[in-house]
């Protein structure tokens, strides 16, 4: 049986009206499904407001314990609820959940070597508690997962949010046909960065070697490729990446970019 | 079969002591169980470091557009996450939910009469998805309610954490033999509200018509009890009024005040 599971990203949670019609077209999406959000600008707004700026230690972005009471509160709360909402307005029964809820996704706090992160936790599809979101999707329920996880000791965990959608989609696709929607900016992967009607439709493992040695996708899409990859070899059937507005199209591949 | 639902109050939340000592018991309570909780002063704080104060109109706290995110984050987040990842640190495995989630608690916004109260949702047992709740009740889960609800119009709705205990214990009492444990800042129903140790061990509704009568009972408390029978009358068998501290005394009737 199909599953659909889409991220997105920042750039249309800050946008409510972006957001708005991306949330109704996720909902005509048919049969089951799970969503996965990441943070936005907010959280970064809100911490400023109250006296938390953005922590940096060699150009990397650090989760302090001030940074991380914000992102609970933010990305679990403001956001996640938000988007529940939404969506049972809309008809699609939805449940927002961190990875500590149902410990569906218990985290190892990133291991500090050169860098220490703070409370970031790193996840593996070996780990992530099917089971639990296996009876959601059954009894019809959709799972909406914050950028959130937790250690089991007590923790919760900033994580980000296409490591969580890549490793829920491998893990369940030992269960579901697993389909990846990654949402962002872009109408997919384009051959020309500054033509964004330059998408390349079709992205197979022999294709990604030969764009990667002829340099033709930009340096900026190589991680998302590698992540897409990542997935189709775990057992997920189809990765696709394009613009939020073309959800709709997106589903049945008619934009962006299928990585196969 | 016993379904033990407990409901603690803001004091508890706004002390990392007291709420840590308290999710030790309630982790140790056997076999089924609910946790309800109330919002607690860091929300008022965390308003007020973010412009938002505390509004009221002829007295009465309103939830105005502002001060509903603030809960939103801070209820259904920060509060909400953090005991779940406590509890699953204790081999509870918790799942944090508002009335949105799953659409267990829907809510019609509190209507206009002398005052409007904003975004403030009103629940009945009767309204309440307990087919939801069963089945992770049935799956090992222990849900955990924040004070938040849902008007399935896209808005999540504050609602008051006691009224959210009574009306779920009130629905689920109908599958389940529910004790409700209020944990407060008192021992129970005192007969001289200067003398913590002068709790009424039980209290009957013939006692109740006396005490209210010979003026015994405190004014505090008389909404206390008047909810307790509600949840009485409602199919509930026991109402447990009591200190937080005591919980594991509470659960078997060694503390507090019970009603039945």
């Amino acid at each position: 049986m199909k599953l659909t599971v889409v991220k997105i990203g920042g750039n249309i949670i800050d946008n409510d009206d972006a957001l708005a019609d991306f949330l109704r077209e996720f909902a005509k999406i048919e049969g089951k499904k799970i969503l996965v959000h990441g943070g936005g600008k907010v959280a970064t707004d809100i911490g400023r407001k109250l006296g938390v700026e953005p922590s940096y230690v060699d150009g990397r972005r650090i989760t302090d314990k001030e940074t991380l009471g914000i992102v609970t509160m933010v990305y679990g709360g403001l956001v996640n609820k938000n988007i529940v909402a939404s969506l049972q307005s809309l008809g699609c029964n939805a449940i927002g959940l961190t990875g500590a809820d149902g410990n569906i996704l218990p985290a190892i706090k990133r291991p500090v070597k050169h860098i220490d992160y703070g409370f970031v936790g790193d996840i593996t599809s070996d780990d992530i508690h099917t089971e639990v979101l296996n009876i959601f999707l059954r009894m019809g329920l959709i799972p909406v997962l914050a950028p959130l996880t937790h250690d089991v000791k007590g923790n919760i965990l900033n994580t980000n949010a296409d490591t969580i959608a890549q490793e829920v989609a491998k893990a369940l696709a030992k269960d579901w046909n697993v389909e990846l929607i990654y949402c962002f900016e872009k109408k997919g992967v384009l051959l020309d960065a500054a033509n964004e009607n330059s998408v390349i439709a079709r992205i197979t493992t022999e294709d990604f070697a030969e764009l990667r040695e002829k340099e033709v996708v930009s340096a900026g899409m190589i991680p998302k490729l590698e992540n897409a990859f990542v997935a189709i070899n775990g057992g997920v059937k189809k990765v696709i990446i394009g613009h939020a507005k073309e959800l709709s199209d997106l589903c049945v591949a008619k934009a962006g970019t299928s990585i196969i």
